[in-house]
C-alpha cells in the first residue's frame, strides 16, 4: 500500500535508488535500529550496566526476520509513541527476564539520530563513490574533446568559440569540489547519538561518557563531545551538499537538454533500449533523464531547506524540526543516489555530435570570430574605435559574407593576411589549457579521496 | 515495501489521512485513471471517433481489480514511459478489436492532469469541510470564552490583558479566510485537461473542442479555455492555500506548545488515551499533537514552494517541472488533510485552564493594568510624562507592590479613587467586541460555503 | 548611501521602480507615516479623545518637508525603538501643548501595518493596472497569429504544430486568472491596523472600535473584525500573488529567451535603443529583459517563503516574523512592478518571425505531421500497429523524404490521395478556437475588473 | 534616496553592518572594482599586452574620488550596459591614448565575480573571526556554568536536569563547527574570475592563463583552473555556511527569547542604555535583539536557497542566475556581520539568573528526578514494571510530596536509604563531562584557524 508515488509499485524506480533499500525500505531501516539496540547492549554489558546473559540474548535473538511488524505497528499506534510498539514487539521474541535490557535508558531519538549517522555516513560514500566514477567519465570526455571547437554561448546566444571539452572541465571541476565537500563532511555527519532523556544521559551515571563512546565506536560512528538532540547542522549541512551535487547534475542535464534541440544537435542523452518518448509523436527522442536530473534537484534543494529551517530547535529536544527531518532525510537521499547514477548513465553514453558542432561554428561564421578579430583591430585603431566600428560593421555582415570588405568599406586598411590570421588563428583560448588543469588537479583528488 | 516513512507500516498513520487513499494509494489512484479512460472513450463513442462497442467494453472491462498490477509495473520500466505499462495491462483484459482504442489519442499528462484537477478540487473540498468543523469549534471557543480575561503576551514577555476569546477570535477570523480562498479559487483549479501532444489536439480534429467539453464535464470538472499543459498557475494557488491553512494550524498548534508550558498552564492539549509521552520520563505530558502541526506546516511550505517553482516551464511541455508535482501534490495534500484532522481533535479536546489564567494575570499584577494607568495619568500629566513617570514607577514596583504609593512617591496626586478606576474597571479594551465581530462575520460564511 | 544594489545610484533602475518612491523611498514612506498619523488624530478628536485643536495643529504642522530626518534617525538609533525618533522630530514641530497628542495610543505595529495596507491595496492596484495592459497587448498578438502555424515543442524537441496565437493564449489565459485574483484578495489585504498594546485598544476604552472604524475608513482601507497583529495570512496570501505574477512573467520570458536563440530565431525581444548587449562581441543581441524578468521572479518567490513562513506567531505580538516583513514586503512589491512593466515593453516590441517559424516547420517536414498521419493510418490498421509502424518509418526517413514511399515500403497501403490528405489538412486541431476562447473570456474580465 | 529598509536613514543600523561598507556602499564598492581594473592593467602591462605607461597612468589617476557618480549612472542606464557607463566615467579622468587600455578585454562579470572573490573571502574571516570572539565568550560561560543545575525541557516542557554549562556547551560546539567549515571553505570561495567572453580568455591568446594567475595573485585571490562563469557552487556553499551560522544565533536567540519569559526567567539579554521596549507598556523588557537574530536567520537562509537555485546555470554565461546573485550576496552578508555582532553583545552581557534556575528545578520537584528514580527502581523491579508504577505514581504525586510514601503506597520496598540516594545524588549525569569535552575540543581550533 503506497500513498506516495516514491512507493508506487508502477513509479518507484523514478523515485528511489535501490541500492539504498537496506536503509530505508522498512525491513532494512528496522534491521539498522535492531543493531543500534544490540550495541547498546553488548556496550552496557561491557560495563555492567545490565547482565552479560541479557546482552547474549538479545544477540542473538532480536531480528527483524522474528518481528511481527503488523503487531509493532498496532502497538505504534496504540501508544502514540515512537518506539513503544517495537519495545513489544521485541519482547515477543525475548525470555521475559531480558524484557527490560532492551532498549534499555534510551530514547527514541537515540536510535533515529544514530540510524540518521549511518544513513549521513553511508550515503555520503555512496554519492562520493559515484561521484568518482562520474568524474572518470567526465574527465576522459573532457580529454577526447579537449579541443573539439564548438560555439560558446552566453545569454543563450551565440557568442565567441570554446571547446566541449572545457565545458565538460567545468561541470569536472564542480564535482571535483563535491567530492572533497563530501570527504570533508563526513566526520561531523557520521556521528551517533546517545543522549537519554535530555541528553545528559543521567540515567546512566556515572558510566555515561564511556558507554556513549563504546556504543558509538561500535557502530563505526564518531562519538559527540555533546549530545545533538536539538544541534542540527549535521544534518543541514548534510543536506546542503547534496543539494549542491544536485543542483551541479542539473546544469549537466539542462545543458544536455537544451544542446539536444534539434535545432542545435550536439549532444544526445543515450536512448534507452526499448524506450519510448511518446506514444503520440513516435518520432520524438526525449531527453527524459535530463530533464529528470533537474526534477530531482529541484526537490532535494526544497528538503534541504528544511533541514536548514530545523536548526533553530527549542530546549533539549524539539519535535517540531526533529519530525520533519524523518520525512525530508530519506527522500533527499534517495532523489540524490538515484541523480548521480542517472547522471551517471547519461554521461556514459553521451552522443557528442562533433559535425553539429562544426556546423552550427561555421553557421555562425566569422561573427563568432569577432573577440579576435577586436583584438587585432584594436592594437592597430584602439579597442573603442574598433569595437563601435566592428558593431557597425557586424550588423551588416550576412554569415557567409566577407568581413574584410565590410571593413575596407569601413575604412579599416587591416590586410588580407591579417584579417586572415585574425579570423582562422585558433580562437579558443586558454580552453585546452583549462582541460589540462582539471584534470591535473582532479585527478589527484579523486584517487586519494576515501 | 516502503522506503518513505510516509508509507511506513509503523508510521504511516503518522503522515497519511486514510480519507484520501482512494485519491492517493496505488489502487485508488489507478481507479481514478481507469475512470478517466472510461470517460474519454465515452465522449470519443458519443462523437463516433470510436466505435460505441469499444467504449461499452471498455466501461464493463477496465476495473483496477481485474489489473495486474505487477505486469503493468514491468511494462512501465521496460518501456521507460509513464502510461505505456498501464496501456499494455489493460490489453490483458480487453478483447483485440478494443485495444487500441482505450487511451486513444490521450498522452500521459492529459491522464495524470484530470487527477489533478479531481485531486484538487476533491482534497480542496476536503479541507475546506474540515475547516468548516474546525471553525465551529473555534467560534464555541471563542464565544465560551469571550471575557475569560488572560495575559496578553508581545514578544515573549506579559504586557496587557487580553481576553482568551479575542485570542480564538483572531484564529477564527483567519480560518474563514482560507474558507473563503478554498471557495473562490475552487473553479480555476478543479479543472480537466484533454491536449494531446501538444495541447491543440491535434490527432482528435475537427472535434477536439467539443470532446474536451464532454469529458471534463463526465468527470465533474471544468474545461479550460486553453490547455494548461505548462500553465501551472492553478497548482501553485493550491499549493500555497494548503500553505497558509497548515500555516494557521501551526499558529495555533505554537500557542498552545507554548502557553501548556507548566509554567504558564494555561492550555492542554487533550492527552490521547493510551498515549504515553515518554519512556524515560514516565511524567511527562508532550503537546505532541501541536507540535505535529509545526512539523506538517513546514513540509508543505516546502513543498508548495516547489510548486510555484515549476510555474516557470518551457514550450507545450516540459517534464522537469511536472514531474516534481508528482512528488509534491500528492505529499501536501495528505500532510494537510492530516493537519485539520489533528488540529479539530486538539481543539475539540482543548484544555482551557482559566485559573491558571487568572493567576498569571494576577502574578503580574498592576505592571498589566499599565495600559491603563497610563491612559488615565495621560488626562493629568500628559501622555510623555505619564509615560517616563511610569517606566521609572513601574520598575521599582514589586509584583505585590502599591501602585499608588509609588506614583504619590513620584509627586503624582492621583486619587485613591483614580487609581481604583484604572486599575480595577475592565482592562480589556475592545477584547470581547472582537469576539462579537468574527462571531458576527464567519458564521455566516461557514454555511453559505460549499 | 546605499549598500544594496537595489538602492546603488548606478543600478537602481534595474532593481526599483520609481512610481513606487512614494510608498517605499525614505520620504514617501515618512509622508505616508504622517498621514496615518494625521488620521489617527482626527479620529481621535472627532470622539473627543483629544482636543481638536491638536488635531488640527497636527493636521497642518506635520510635514515630512519639516521634519529633520538625521535628527529622527540619531533618536531612533539612541532609544532602540523603531518610531520613538520619529515621535521626537515631530515634536519639534509642534507646539508644546500638542506634543502628547500626536501617535497618541498607538504602537509602531499600528503605523506599520496600516502603511502595509495602503502598499498592498496600491501595489496590488497597480499590478493588475499593468497586468490589464499587458493583457491587451497578449490578446491583440494572439488574435494577430491566431492562425500563425509553428513548431509545438515538448522536452524540448519539436513535436507537431501549434500556432503561435495559442501560446501566446495561454500567456493571457494565466495573466486573467492573476487579474481576478488580484480582484479577490483587494479586500483581505487592503486593511487597517489599530490594535495598541496587545490589540484590544485597551487605551482606548470605550470608543476602541469606534475609533479604529474611523481610522481605516479615513485611509480608505477596510476595518478588521480583529486585530492583526500576529495575524499575517493577508501579507502571505499579497506577496504569493506577487510571486506568481512574476513567475508567470518569467515563463513568458523564458519561452522568449529560448526562441530568441539564432538557431530557432522565431522571437525577438525588442533591442532598446542605444543599448549595447556585450563589449568583447559587439555582434550580440542578448534577450536581456527577458532573463530579467526570470531573475525577479526568483527574488519574488524567496521573499514571498518568507511571509509565508511569517505566518507561525506567537502570542498577541511577535518581532521575529513581523521585523521580516519589513525587509521582505517593499523588496517584492519594487520587483514585481518592475517585471510588469519590463514585460509590458518586452511584448509591445517583441518581433514576432514568421518565416523563421515557417521554416523550422518545413526543416522538420513530415515528421512534425506524425499526429495527423497516426490518426489517419489508426483507422485503417489500428492505433497500435500504426504507432508501432510510424515509430520504425520515421526514423527511416529523411526530413524531406517521401513518407508515403516509406509507408509503402512496410506494407501500408494507404493511397495517395489519403496521404495527402493527412499530411496537409489543417494540422493545429484547436489551436484557433483556443484563442477565440480565450478572446471571449478574458476580455469581459479585463474590462469588468477594476 | 533609499526604497529599502536596508539602506533607510532611520533603519539602517537594524539591517547593514557598517565595517562591511567599504564592500558594500557604493563608493566602497566601486573603490574594489577600481582596485581590480588596475590590478587587471598592471597584469596586462606585466605580459606587454597593454604599454606600462597605460598600466602606470590607470594605478595614478583612476579613483573612486574623482569619479562623476552621476555621469556614470546616467550614461550605465542609457547603454543598459553594466559596465560600459563606469568605463565612459573613467574615461573623463585619463588622458585619450589611455581610455582604451582600462578594463582592456575583461567583462562585467569579471569584474563582479572577482568582487565577489573578495567579498566571500573577507566577509568569511570577518565572520570566522567574530564567531571566534564569540566561542571566546561561550567557553567562559560553559566553564562558569559547568555545574549550574537547571531544568533539561524536551517538547516544551520540563523534563529532567541539565547544567546551564552543557547547554552552553552545545551552542558552542556548534559554532566550532561553523568556524572549521569556514576554514574549509575559503580556499573554494576566495577566488578571482578572468574569463572574457565565453571563459576561454580568446581575447588574450595565448597569454590568458598566465594573465589571469597574475591578476588573481595580484588581488590576493585564487586561480581557478577553469572559468567559473555559470560554476556557481562557490556562491551557494558561502552563501549556505552563512545561513548555518545565522542559523546557530537563531537558535541561540530563541532559547533566549523563551527563557527569558518572567514565568521562566533563567536568562535575559541586557538591556541597551536608554532603550525603550514599549511605549505602551513602559515596564516591559523585551528580548528584542534575540529576536532579531530569529529574524536575520530567516532572511539569511531565503537568500541562501537563491544562490543554490542559482547553479543551475547554461551554456557560458546566464543572466538568470547571475544578476539574482548581485541583490543576494551583499544582502546575506549585511544580514550575516549584522547577527554575528548583535549576538556577541547579546552574550556578552547575558545575565543569567542562577536562583531562577535552582527555583524552576525545585518548582519541579521530585518530577524531574524521575530519571534517577526509575534507574535505580529498574533494578530492583525491572525496567517495564518500574515504567508503569512510576508514570502511575508520579501522576499522584503533588509537587512537594512524599515520594517514598507514595511508591510505598504500590508496594515497592525501596528503603528511604535508597530513595534519598536516587533523589538526591548528583542527576545531570555528563552534562559536566561534555563541557569539558567542548573546552578541550573547540579551544584548540579557535586558537589555529585563521
Amino acid at each position: 500500500m503506497a500513498t506516495r508515488m516514491s512507493d508506487s509499485l508502477m513509479y518507484r524506480h523514478l523515485w528511489t535508488a535501490p541500492e539504498l533499500d537496506y536503509l530505508f525500505e522498512e525491513k532494512g531501516r528496522l534491521s539498522i535500529w535492531l543493531d543500534i539496540l544490540k550495541a547498546l547492549a553488548s556496550a552496557q554489558a561491557d560495563l555492567g550496566i545490565i547482565p552479560v546473559e541479557s546482552a547474549a540474548a538479545i544477540a542473538e535473538l532480536v531480528s527483524v526476520e522474528t518481528l511481527d511488524l503488523d503487531y509493532v505497528a498496532t502497538q505504534t499506534r496504540a501508544s502514540s509513541h515512537s518506539t513503544l510498539g517495537l519495545i513489544k514487539g521485541l519482547e515477543q521474541t525475548l525470555p521475559p527476564e531480558v524484557h527490560q535490557y532492551v532498549y534499555y535508558g534510551a530514547t527514541v531519538q537515540d536510535v533515529t539520530d544514530t540510524w540518521f549517522g549511518i544513513v549521513m555516513r553511508d550515503v555520503g560514500d555512496r554519492v562520493a563513490a559515484h561521484l568518482g566514477q562520474l568524474q572518470t567519465t567526465l574527465l576522459q570526455l573532457a580529454e577526447t574533446n579537449r579541443d573539439t571547437v564548438m560555439v560558446g554561448r552566453t545569454h543563450g546566444q551565440p557568442g565567441a568559440p570554446i571547446t566541449f571539452g572545457t565545458k565538460v572541465a567545468s561541470w569536472a571541476d564542480e564535482v571535483a569540489r563535491h567530492i572533497i565537500r563530501l570527504a570533508e563532511g563526513r566526520s561531523r555527519w557520521s556521528t551517533g547519538q546517545l543522549g537519554g532523556a535530555v541528553g545528559v544521559l543521567g540515567f546512566f551515571q556515572p558510566a555515561g561518557l564511556e558507554l556513549r563512546a563504546r556504543f558509538c565506536s561500535a557502530l563505526g560512528l564518531g562519538t559527540p563531545d555533546v549530545s545533538w538532540l536539538t544541534s542540527r547542522d549535521r544534518l543541514a549541512e548534510f543536506g546542503h551538499t547534496l543539494a549542491m551535487v544536485c543542483a551541479t547534475l542539473a546544469r549537466i542535464g539542462s545543458e544536455i537538454y537544451e544542446l539536444q534541440r534539434p535545432e542545435i544537435g550536439e549532444l544526445l542523452e543515450p536512448r534507452s533500449s526499448g524506450g519510448v518518448s511518446s506514444i503520440t509523436m513516435p518520432q520524438k527522442r526525449n531527453p527524459e533523464s535530463s530533464e529528470h536530473l533537474v526534477t530531482l534537484a529541484r526537490l532535494v534543494r526544497a528538503g534541504s531547506t528544511v533541514l536548514l529551517e530545523g536548526m533553530d530547535q527549542q530546549h533539549e529536544r524539539d519535535g517540531r524540526g526533529w519530525k520533519a527531518e524523518w520525512i525530508v532525510l530519506p527522500e533527499i537521499c534517495e532523489f540524490s543516489l538515484l541523480a548521480t547514477t542517472t547522471a551517471g548513465a547519461v554521461l556514459a553514453g553521451l552522443e557528442v555530435n562533433t559535425t553539429a558542432m562544426a556546423n552550427n561554428l561555421a553557421a555562425h561564421g566569422a561573427l563568432l570570430r569577432s573577440e579576435q578579430v577586436l583584438a587585432g583591430l584594436s592594437t592597430k585603431i584602439g579597442k573603442h574605435e574598433a569595437q563601435q566600428l566592428l558593431q557597425v560593421a557586424l550588423s551588416e555582415l550576412a554569415p557567409d559574407g566577407d568581413i574584410a570588405a565590410v571593413l575596407a568599406r569601413h575604412g579599416v586598411s587591416a590586410s588580407a593576411e591579417e584579417l586572415r590570421r585574425w579570423l582562422t588563428q585558433p580562437a579558443t583560448g586558454v580552453a585546452g589549457e583549462q582541460v589540462d588543469a582539471v584534470l591535473a588537479a582532479t585527478r589527484v583528488p579523486s584517487d586519494s579521496v576515501r
